[in-house]
């Protein structure tokens, strides 16, 4: 089926959050994306409104077997349904386990930097903040095992948050990495909780390894989602039509991030793609533009009107990097590279 | 506008709670109705879903004003925006509350017999219930203040959740009743949370008073929601554009509730309407038929396939009674009536 990648849908006078901007203004920054979502997704969702009925709902075992299905097609690995659980949402499901499983007073480990709203659902439950940085070498990101364990045995380390697919810096953590954490873990007595709602974009590579098909993961809970991969919260039509659509945007998106990085490269060599294979988001190093993104990126913005995300929210060595959502028709990419151009020349001076 | 109150949306077949049923089964228990939401909001949702973008969204202004001009115009009071935050659901609400108003092992006052899911939010999250009674003479349910005033001036009462128009028994307090409990809780130091979602289904008599109209308000939250007046989530053009369908779905559920009245006192004189003028749930008296609701709920619906709510999950008094949904077709409710009458013939033997 052909689908469209060239057309945005006009969200001005809504109440998106992305496009509650100024006159001209480019947002590039929240995890949303500026395609229209899969068609098959649109039909159920019109037949479900031409009901007219929406009251008290309970998924039942189709729900469940469509998401065992989408495992195994998309990622070679089909779950059991009775491993599930549904919730309204990966943020409010990451809340209630971090009172669930730790106490008042615990550390809950991540690996900054990263995706920002974990820290509110661990400081607004009362407890700590516990990070093993990533470590940057210049090109990659890699995990401090040394530094990870001791972190783990800290017997007031009950929990952590792993992200993989990570977001911000899009890196597809291997097998064995995924394997090497839940057995540490294990080991500490520490609970592994995944956000995983990235793991459907990997564009590239040899996909990932979602944390249930693992050996040891008794004390893992992977949180899943099609709201990334669709843009929607229509699972169980989502799950059951839409790898034809998701194949052919990750086409897109791979266009999107070759274009980027290549006009970058010509245009301001001195910034440095470090983006991986997953998500539509593209981690970018501007160290030698700016040390304080957030100021970089309100510069951009007045300046303009690009909306990007400033790394620092990210934490660990955010402050050097911005994130921006390339989920968008390629000649909305090419409107946001001249600005990105323009505002680094300007911001230079 | 006619609007249809005739034909119950066919929701077979989806995943319903109400409709997950055997064949032959009448579910009147739920608080969901049987109608199709009003064709305004349809069409408003029709739009939204052809549009294809479903990511991030925040309510604006003129959503919140829609709210305001709704009760001025419903409800008589116009309530200021800057009052208002947006939130997920009623109950999510109320469990956020609890935790964020009170302390592990306090007090949450209720009114028993009162909606069952309070219970959950308060003893899920380590608080403990201290009912108040509502006062039952065998005709209608008032409150023992002096009862109540002692319970409030528990120093380890911290909180009241108050439920105006009230679920299950249908009673709408006066304003006299809002004010004075309002008071109370002042004076105590107690925070005082308004299940308000009925509000909006007051079929008869002087109007509900919302919490925010009144004067000592300061330790007051009201909890309000076009969920159970439309079945809907769709909020905004709800609020705009439900007036006349509101108008005439009250109309049909008089006629239920006359008709039922009619059919009970001629049928099953045995049997007490106790329901008061608002809701769409009936609060049935049937202690000379059984000292058991639960029991006789389970054996209704396995003799007659009707399934209604057993009084005893409202705690209180709720054993000498039931609780049953009439927001459906009256062709529904007579198939209903006649369920009940064998029902109770049967159980009586």
């Amino acid at each position: 089926m052909e689908y469209d990648f060239k057309n945005a849908p006009d969200r001005s006078h809504t109440d998106s959050v992305k496009w509650d901007v100024k006159p001209g203004e480019l947002p590039m920054w929240i995890a949303d994306m500026d395609f229209k979502t899969a068609p098959e997704i649109i039909k159920a969702m019109k037949e479900k409104v031409s009901l007219g009925a929406f009251g008290y709902e309970w998924p039942q075992a189709d729900y469940f077997n469509a998401v065992a299905d989408w495992y195994e097609i998309e990622h070679g690995y089909r779950p059991q349904t009775n491993w599930m659980i549904f919730t309204t949402g990966v943020v409010p499901a990451i809340s209630s386990i971090v009172r669930r499983v730790s106490h008042i007073g615990d550390n809950v480990l991540v690996q900054e930097p990263v995706y920002n709203i974990f820290y509110n659902s661990i400081l607004n439950n009362g407890r700590h903040v516990l990070s093993s940085n990533l470590v940057f070498d210049g090109e990659h990101y890699s995990i401090d095992w040394t530094d990870l364990e001791e972190k783990l045995a800290d017997p007031l380390t009950t929990l952590m948050i792993f992200c993989n697919p990570h977001n911000p810096i899009g890196k597809v953590w291997t097998k064995a990495e995924v394997q090497k954490i839940a057995q540490l873990c294990q080991k500490h007595h520490v609970v592994l909780l995944l956000d995983e709602i990235h793991g459907d974009l990997v564009r590239k590579g040899q996909g990932y390894t979602p944390a249930f098909s693992i050996e040891a993961k008794s004390n893992v809970i992977s949180l899943v989602s099609p709201s990334k991969t669709f843009n929607v919260a229509a699972l169980h039509a989502a799950y059951e039509e839409g790898h034809d659509w998701l194949k052919k945007l990750k086409q897109q998106l791979n266009e999107n991030f070759d274009y980027v990085s290549q006009f970058i490269q010509e245009n301001v060599p001195e910034v440095k793609v470090v983006s991986g294979d997953a998500t539509y988001l593209m981690w970018i190093n501007v160290q030698k533009v700016t040390d304080n993104s957030a100021d970089f990126a309100a510069f951009l913005r007045k300046e303009t009107g690009l909306i990007i995300s400033a790394g620092s929210v990210y934490r660990g060595n955010g402050q050097d990097f911005i994130r921006i959502n390339l989920a968008c028709p390629l000649a909305m990419v090419k409107d946001g590279m001249k600005r990105l151009v323009e505002g680094i020349r300007k911001y230079s001076k």
